[in-house]
């Protein structure tokens, strides 16, 4: 038996925020639906922002109603605020990821207050949760900016783990770590990652990696050696942050898929259909940039899912 | 003080020996010029094969005598034979690099003779080199094909190792494990590295990885953990092997250089002056496809070279 590990697409969130194509509704759900049958377990389906911030989320209710009925995988949106929180929370989506960065600098660009208000904003919203009657909704953050900030630069290892113990004290049940930027390098992973573990143990922690600067799979590599097993990444390598400058693109959730079997995890990902997924998306969105090396150069000869080991 | 670690550049031979532009013996030239310039340390500079065989290694002799005459930096030349060997020994050269397939499909694709055939040739090679008189030249042997074959598929680890220790026992001074065709993945490399290493102890062992498969800068980070540290790599990811179909692509050098600094060791080298010199020869070979993420998305604001820091 191969040890599990998770892929989580957030390409129809992540991926679409800044591209030029307006994707319809049904699009967004044949992406969920053609993810979950490729074996993903977990998809980002849409962003509880305001619609006048970005307008390709102005559909974010009828794609999470929509995903709600597609079964065989676990949806969550994201939400930047308490009011998004509400909004997600109505739905009854089995796990709402809220999120806020380590550098002051990018969460005012972001989301037009300091970290410490993102802070207690969460903590606003962990207790709706708790008030709330019928089946308890998974609640995550991910904290942006972990690994360096294209505006302020360096980001203290320390803070992060801070932010990380008070998300958890608050209520958080998963934390993700993002490199939003690009900037983390495979010992900076490893060093942040095993403290944050070791600061919020119990809780899952996962990892959001951007590809920007070519280590995103090495970082994935260096996570998966301190005990992360959930990884973001978005199918043709597509995303980017409206507000962090040179962040385009997400790991590739092809070939993070392809380096986790490589090493023995069982993904329940069936690559073929997988890059079939891809082609499709490609032909929705003329004129972006698609990255990710599986889909180009093919799987080796070698290649064997984990599962059939 | 920052643990040192070796980039080779291995453009002016893997990089440009498919690409569709001759490229002047100047031009090859002003490439080993300015990767020296860029503190690049060791340089392989052209192909001892049959012009006949790639008609860019035409001018191999006068690439070889004119970077003896430059300077700052080690020139060593690829060798497929004994004829090479001796063309290349009669130069005068520091270093020459002999290549066989772990893979005999892949060695008979390549070379026209059997794996087994090709370390008789190697023992020859090594005899001719021990007898000439004048300061050694230091010898070392690629294994092509060490991590998987497109042509035959897996490849056995135990075969690798075998070879390595067989190449050590002829006079080899380095083994260059080498990923042809793009199938290593980070578990891999780990296991195979350690075991090479464990036989041949005492020589260096350096890695040349392809990225085709999105691996190649995770498979180095692995490396560096079982104590590699010298990588090949070429100028803006140029290369791939004329008989291993989907093998496009060296590990891009400035992404390598960046990685290796970014874990805090010393190359030595001037990443601006390397992106530089990559514009210029991105410019004498239009049409090619180019690829590394840090000429793209620029190097982050928390970069600080190794020696520096």
């Amino acid at each position: 038996m191969s040890e599990t590990a998770h892929v989580r697409e957030v390409g129809p969130r992540d991926g679409i925020q800044m591209v030029k194509t307006m994707l319809t509704t049904e699009r967004k759900l044949a992406w969920c639906r053609g993810a979950a049958a490729a074996g993903i377990g977990e998809i980002e389906v849409t962003s509880f922002v305001p619609p006048k911030v970005i307008a390709q989320f102005a559909d974010a209710e009828e794609v999470a109603r929509g995903a709600l009925t597609i079964g065989g995988f676990r949806p969550s949106v994201l939400v930047p605020n308490l009011k998004g929180a509400e909004r997600a929370f109505a739905l009854g989506l089995p796990q709402v990821n809220y999120v806020l960065s380590a550098s002051e600098a990018h969460n005012l660009a972001n989301v037009r207050r300091g970290t410490e208000e993102s802070l207690v904003d969460f903590g606003r919203i962990a207790a709706l949760r708790d008030q709330r009657s019928g089946p308890r909704i998974a609640l995550a953050s991910g904290i942006a900016t972990a690994f360096g900030c294209t505006i302020s630069g360096a980001v203290d290892e320390g803070r992060v783990v801070e932010i990380a113990r008070r998300l958890v004290d608050m209520g958080a049940d998963e934390i993700i770590v993002a490199d939003t930027v690009g900037y983390g390098d495979p010992g900076q992973v490893r060093r942040l990652l095993k403290a944050v573990i070791a600061a919020v143990g119990r809780v899952r922690v996962s990892c959001h990696f951007h590809d920007t600067r070519g280590l995103g799979l090495a970082n994935v590599t260096a996570a998966l050696e301190t005990g992360v097993r959930t990884f973001d990444a978005s199918l043709a390598g597509l995303g980017g942050c409206p507000f962090a400058p040179g962040a385009t693109g997400n790991i590739d959730t092809e070939d993070t898929v392809f380096l986790l079997e490589q090493l023995g995890f069982d993904t329940g990902v069936d690559l073929d259909r997988l890059i079939a997924l891809r082609r499709e998306v490609e032909s929705w969105l003329p004129g972006e940039r698609f990255s990710g090396a599986i889909a180009r150069a093919g799987l080796p000869k070698t290649y064997r899912h984990a599962r059939a080991a």
